[in-house]
C-alpha cells in the first residue's frame, strides 16, 4: 500500500471511491457506466444472495428466468412504466456484423431488426406477458417467483455500487388473486428486505411507503427501506411495488376467479441490487477500511503467525492448524495466513483494509503463555484470550461483533435523526446531514419546492409514525403526522 | 393432461420438445430464439449450478463479475476469435428511446453511441482487457476466475435449452506464468466437467480434443466431453480452451517472470451452459416423461396418500409426517401431496412426467400391513417395503437409482458405438446412429469431405485412444489412431 486512505472527514466522496478500489471491491470497466466485481466484492455479494434467496424460498417464492431483451412495443403498453424508463435504454438494433472494408468489423445494414430490443431495465413487461398464458384460474394464483439478472439503466453519471449502468439485481414478480393477497406480498417482501438488513447487513432501516412522486414507474404504491449513511445522506435500499391491476390490464391477463367471474390478476414487484454493496460500505467503515458484519464476511476469522525462523513457524502452525480445523467445524470462514512474502505489518494492514472481522497473532511468546492476541475489526480493540476454548470465545465474538456493528450504526442514525419544526430550522439542518422528521402537508408541489430550495427528498411517509397535529415545515397547511426527510443516494 | 406424450420412436424431436413443455421446464418467449425457463427447469439448473461452483472452488476459484457488453473494437482485437463471433452479435446502438410523434416510442436518433456494444457471446476480450490492469509480476499468477452470467449469440435456427439466442452459463478465464500450468489447468477442468457429467448428471462422456477446424475461435486447442443422446446422435457437453498467449498477445497482457523478464500471460477458459439441460433430458428420458438423476432432482421423493374420506387421510398423515422429517433429516427433499383437489392416478402420471426418483404410496391397508408402496421412477418397477425403517431403505435406494441411471446410459453407450474400417459400413453406419471409431488421415479436407457427404463431425479425438495401425475410413491414407465420428446437436 501506498499511501493511507483518505479520512471520511477529509473527502468522504473520496475514502467510498478509496475503500471500494483498495479492498479490491470492484472497479470501474472500459465499458461507460459498467463495472467489474471483483473476486473479494463479488465473494460478499454471494453470501448475501444467498442468505435473501434463502429468505425468499423460506416465504414459499421460487426462481425463474426471463428473457434479457424487451420488445420497444412491450415497454410501450403500460404508459407511465415506458415514461419511467424510455429515457435510460440501451437499445439492440442489429443482430451481425461484417468485415468492414476499411478493416476491422462495422454493424451489417442488411442486419438490422424489424422491431428493437431493449436491454431490460426492469422485467415488469416480458414477465406479465408471459404469466398471461400462465394464469387463467384462480387455481393458478398465486404466482410466487423471484430471478435473479443483470439489468441495464443508461445513467448519465454513475458511482460504483450505487449507480452503474449495468448492475445485478434480484426481482420478485408475483400474482394475486385479490387486492388483499397483493398487498399483503408487498408489505411482506418489505418486511423480508428490513429484516435482511438489520440481522444480516447490521444496517438498521426505516420501513415505509414512497410519496407518489418517488413511485416506481407504473406502480400504485410502493414501500422502500432507507438507511443512514455516515456522512448523513440517506440510501434507498430495497423497494416493494404494489403494482394493483396496471400491468395485468396492459398485458390482457385475466382469470377465472372463484365467483366464476373474469377478473385482471394483481401485482406485486421488489427489488433489491449491487447498491446494498455501497450501502454496507458506506454504513460502517471507518478511516482504516472496510468494516464488514460476520455474517456477510467471506473470511470471518484471519489468524497471522508471528515468527523469526521456519522452525518457530512449525511450532506455531502445530498449535494454529486444530484451531483451524476446530473453527471450521463451528462454520466459520478462516485464512490462516503463513504465507511468508509479506511481513506482519502489511498483513495486519491489509486484512484491516479488507474488513476481515478477527485477527489473531500468535508468537512463541504467545505459546508459552498459552494465549493468542486477539484483534477486533469493529472496535480496533486488541486482547490476549487463552488458546484453550478460543474456539468457542470466537464464535461468541463474531455474534457480539454482529450485534456491535448494528448498535453503532442504530446509535448514528438516532443522533442524526432530527424533529424540526421551521423552514429556517429544516435549511440549516439540512446542511448538516440526517434524517429530518417534519410535517408537510401532503401535496407534490410542497414536495418539489422544498427539494428544489434544499436537495431533500421526502424518503418515506414511516410506518407506525404517530397521528400528531402540526404544520408543513414549508407551507404552514395543517398536516397530521411527520414524514422523513434527507438529502439521498 | 390431455394426451400421452409422443414416444421416442415415433418422433423424437417431438418427444423431447413435449417433455420440456409438458414437464414445465422452459418455454419460448415471445423474443425469437430467447427462452423462458420456468421454475422446474430453474430449479434443476440451480442444483446443477451449486455441485459446479462447489466443484469450481474446490479446485482453487473465485467468481467474479464482467460487464455484458463488448466494445466493438475489442471483439476486433483478436482476428480468430472476431470472425468466429461477427455473424452473430446482438449489437447495441442507441442509449434512449423518446416519444413518437406517432404514438409509442422510437430510438432517439440524438442518442447514437461513438462506439457500438455487443452484448457478449463470451467474455475473453472484456476480461483480457482487465486483467491487463491486474497482472504485472509472476506473483500475480495464476488468476483462477469464474463469472456465471447469461450470453447473447443471434442463432438462425433455435431449440430450447439445446441452441438458443440468449443462454446462462459459467465461463473460466485463468491466466498463467507458463505453458505448461495453463495447459494443466485446461486438463484439470475437463476433468471437473467429465466428473460432472458422470456424477451429478449420470451421463456418461468421452474426454478428448477437438480437431483443429472443430476449435473455439481464438484457442490453440480445444478439449470437449461428448455425450450420445438416445436417438443416437452426439451432444457436446462442455469445453475447455487452452487459449494459449493469443489473448494475452491482443491485449497486451505482459508480466515480470521470475528471470525478470517480460512475458505474455498464458490462458484457459471453459464453459457449461443451459445446454447441459438439454443432454440431461435426452440422455435419461423415457416415455412418460422426464427421468432425474436423483443428485439433481429438486424433490427426490413424493409422497401420496390414497385413501376415501378425511379421517383416513388424517390417519395417513400421522404416519407420513414422522417419515417427511426423517427424509428430510437426511438431507433428502420430500413433498408430501396431500392436495385434495388432483386424484391420485392424476399425481401418478404428473410425477412420473416431472421424472420425481420415488414415489411413495400409502394407503389404509397399507397402514394395517406396516408397509407402502415404492416406485421407481428409473425402472418403473413398485414394490412393498416395511414402513419401519423406511428412510433407511430410501436413502439407500436413491443411490442406487442415480447409479443405475448411469449405469443404464453407458450400457446404452456401449451398444451404440462401432468400431468402422470402411466407407461403405461408415455411410449405413451413421444413418442408424452412434459413435463411430474409425481412422482418420487427419486432414481437415476429409473431415469436410465427410461431413458433407454424410452430416457426421469429429466429436473428439479420444483421450486414452491406443495407437494402432489403419487406413482412413474415406482417404485410405494411412492413420494412427482411432477418432469418434458422429451426427450432432
Amino acid at each position: 500500500m501506498s499511501k493511507g486512505l483518505p479520512t471520511r472527514s477529509e473527502n468522504y466522496s473520496e475514502w467510498y471511491n478509496e475503500i471500494v478500489k483498495r479492498a479490491d471491491l470492484a472497479e470501474n470497466s472500459a465499458v461507460r457506466g459498467c463495472m467489474v466485481i471483483k473476486p473479494y466484492g463479488y465473494a460478499i455479494w454471494e453470501k448475501m444472495q444467498r442468505a435473501l434467496d434463502d429468505m425468499f424460498k423460506a416465504t414459499g417464492h421460487v426462481n425463474a428466468y426471463f428473457p434479457l431483451f424487451v420488445p420497444k412495443s412491450f415497454l410501450e403498453k403500460e404508459e407511465e412504466h415506458a415514461e419511467g424508463f424510455a429515457k435510460e435504454c440501451a437499445v439492440v438494433t442489429h443482430y451481425r456484423l461484417k468485415a468492414d472494408p476499411n478493416g476491422g468489423l462495422m454493424v451489417d445494414p442488411d442486419a438490422k431488426l424489424e422491431e428493437e430490443l431493449i436491454v431490460r431495465p426492469t422485467s415488469e413487461t416480458v414477465i406479465w406477458n408471459t404469466y398471461k398464458n400462465w394464469i387463467q384460474s384462480w387455481r393458478d394464483l398465486p404466482l410466487l417467483i423471484n430471478q435473479w439478472a443483470n439489468v441495464v439503466r443508461w445513467e448519465m453519471r454513475t458511482r460504483l455500487f450505487l449507480r452503474t449502468t449495468e448492475f445485478l439485481w434480484q426481482e420478485g414478480h408475483t400474482a394475486h388473486a385479490t387486492k388483499q393477497e397483493a398487498e399483503e406480498e408487498t408489505a411482506r417482501m418489505l418486511g423480508v428486505y428490513a429484516d435482511f438488513a438489520e440481522n444480516w447487513m447490521a444496517m438498521p432501516v426505516i420501513q415505509g411507503s414512497k410519496t407518489s412522486s418517488e413511485r416506481f414507474a407504473g406502480a400504485e404504491d410502493t414501500l422502500c427501506i432507507e438507511a443512514l449513511m455516515q456522512d448523513g445522506k440517506a440510501l434507498q435500499a430495497g423497494t416493494s411495488h404494489f403494482l394493483g391491476q396496471n400491468f395485468a390490464k396492459s398485458f390482457d391477463v385475466k382469470f377465472v376467479n372463484k365467483e366464476n367471474q373474469l377478473e385482471y390478476a394483481w401485482a406485486t414487484s421488489w427489488g433489491v441490487s449491487t447498491r446494498l454493496m455501497g450501502a454496507l460500505i458506506m454504513a460502517h467503515s471507518d478511516d482504516k477500511g472496510l468494516v464488514l458484519p460476520p455474517k456477510l464476511a467471506p473470511i470471518q476469522v484471519v489468524i497471522v503467525p508471528i515468527h523469526k525462523t521456519p522452525e518457530d513457524l512449525a511450532t506455531i502452525s502445530g498449535t494454529v492448524n486444530p484451531i483451524v480445523e476446530e473453527l471450521r467445524s463451528l462454520g466459520i470462514s478462516v485464512k490462516y495466513d503463513d504465507s511468508d512474502h509479506q511481513r506482519s505489518g502489511w498483513k495486519f494492514a491489509e486484512y484491516e483494509l479488507k474488513g476481515f472481522p478477527i485477527r489473531l497473532a500468535i508468537g512463541m511468546r504467545d505459546l508459552e503463555n498459552g494465549t493468542v492476541e486477539v484483534a477486533r475489526r469493529d472496535t480496533l480493540l486488541k486482547e490476549s484470550a487463552p488458546i484453550d476454548g478460543i474456539s468457542t470465545f470466537i464464535h461468541s465474538l463474531l455474534d457480539e461483533i454482529q450485534t456491535n456493528i448494528y448498535k453503532k450504526a442504530l446509535d448514528f442514525r438516532e443522533m442524526n435523526t432530527f424533529r424540526v419544526d421551521t423552514w429556517d430550522e429544516f435549511k440549516a439542518q439540512i446542511e448538516q446531514g440526517g434524517f429530518i422528521s417534519a410535517h408537510w402537508d401532503g401535496t407534490p408541489e410542497t414536495e418539489e419546492k422544498i427539494k428544489d430550495a434544499t436537495k431533500a427528498t421526502i424518503r418515506c411517509i414511516p410506518y407506525g409514525g404517530v397521528e400528531e397535529e402540526g404544520q408543513c415545515v414549508f407551507s404552514g397547511a395543517p398536516s397530521n403526522r411527520r414524514v422523513v426527510f434527507a438529502r439521498a443516494y
